[in-house]
């Protein structure tokens, strides 16, 4: 019995890590999430004869979602028919994956699992524009939040945070640039972006301050974006395109 | 002309991604930092026909480690002789992989370049032992920093963040845990790991508290290391070991 929590990371195949490859190349069920456009690619790498393969994944208000309760049974029940279980996320295990619940249920089960890392967009849609998290002088450190309920935040916890990274931003962008402004105390002038479908060939990318990027934005569909705050966007350059 | 700046992952070919294995087996010419234990499978991976591959791991103190300018002049030389070069680095590039040297010194000469992203051991290296960076309830945002030199750190800056994680931590481990409690305001019964070679067939990992994680620390030798503080660390449990 045994279940392996996989990271696929942002979308397609290459962005995928090896381990995680070949682990689900053993495995008999696949339980996966809204993996997106390329979503079809990377269950092809699920090649065991006979393996069964199921969709959870929760879009906003379709009424065929399933509930978390629901996929923490599914998965426990597979393990127990002595199926080796791919429970495949986008991003990375540890980053907004909520892993937890499933963490509990397979261990009050009695269920082994193990975790694989992936490629989390926190860290890769700002690289496929240029832009590190880190550097020696513009920024030392950097913070990693979600964006999908900004009111449950404390953005003065960022106040001294050199680069701000937020995930799923979309409607939320107005509110989190005026919490950042007023209680994380950020400059308007600070420079940021905004990147839609990171590493994706429908890749786009918006540039600007906390002062004009609600405006450069607006009109557009932002959701699922990364937000970027902090002196480390102005290392962007003109970056080659994926051949 | 162009250069990819390729991260490696925590070590290991498993951990690297597949677009970063495709980008290696194309590339004329390979420019290394030190890799660890599996750095001879990782380059194996970079096939062609004729490669060059060349080793430039800032090992400290050693006589022969490269300088920063003279890795930059050799990307850069390499490119401008017709070679599609890698630049394979630890970790991604997002994540001080002091990357923005290099990035001007390619902008400079009008060499093309993109980055590709890897694992990194800031959320890699927690997971390995079963404990996710965020949790609705134990951690709604993480930071991550270099434990290097934490003299250059103003520590207050974490007093609002969930989970931190510290890379590069070592014989800087009583000072970090100090400055924790003192300047961050983290209390000392607050839960944390330190975890060396994360991800790796010799991993090892100590749980405490900052009350006592130095004492439990004592002895070993830690660099490499990952420290994660938070209560997100008590969601760790008994993992299944690799098959």
């Amino acid at each position: 019995m045994s279940v392996f929590l996989i990271g696929a990371g942002p979308g397609g195949v290459d962005q995928m890590t090896m381990g995680a490859a070949r682990a689900l190349a053993r495995c008999d069920a696949v339980v996966h999430d809204d993996l997106g456009a390329s979503s079809s690619d990377v269950l092809g790498l699920a090649t065991k004869e006979g393996v069964e393969v199921i969709a959870v994944g929760k879009r906003g208000g379709a009424s065929a979602s399933w509930q978390q309760d629901d996929i923490c049974n599914l998965i426990v029940q597979l393990a127990q028919r002595g199926k080796k279980v791919a429970r495949l996320k986008g991003g990375c295990p540890s980053v907004f994956a909520r892993v937890s619940d499933e963490i509990s249920a397979l261990r009050a089960a009695g269920v082994s699992y193990k975790m694989i890392p992936g490629i989390s967009s926190a860290l890769s849609a700002p690289l496929s524009v240029g832009v590190p998290l880190t550097d020696r002088d513009l920024g030392r450190h950097f913070s990693v939040t979600s964006a999908h309920d900004p009111d449950g935040i404390d953005f003065s916890a960022f106040a001294g945070i050199d680069t701000c990274v937020f995930l799923m931003v979309g409607k939320s962008l107005p509110v989190v640039v005026e919490r950042l402004r007023r209680d994380a105390r950020k400059p308007s002038t600070m420079t940021c972006c905004v990147i839609r479908n990171g590493m994706q060939a429908d890749e786009r990318s918006w540039f600007g301050t906390l002062d004009d990027i609600v405006e450069k934005t607006s009109g557009e569909s932002l959701s699922p974006c990364v937000l970027v705050v902090g002196n480390v966007v102005t290392l962007v350059g003109d970056v080659m395109t994926l051949a």
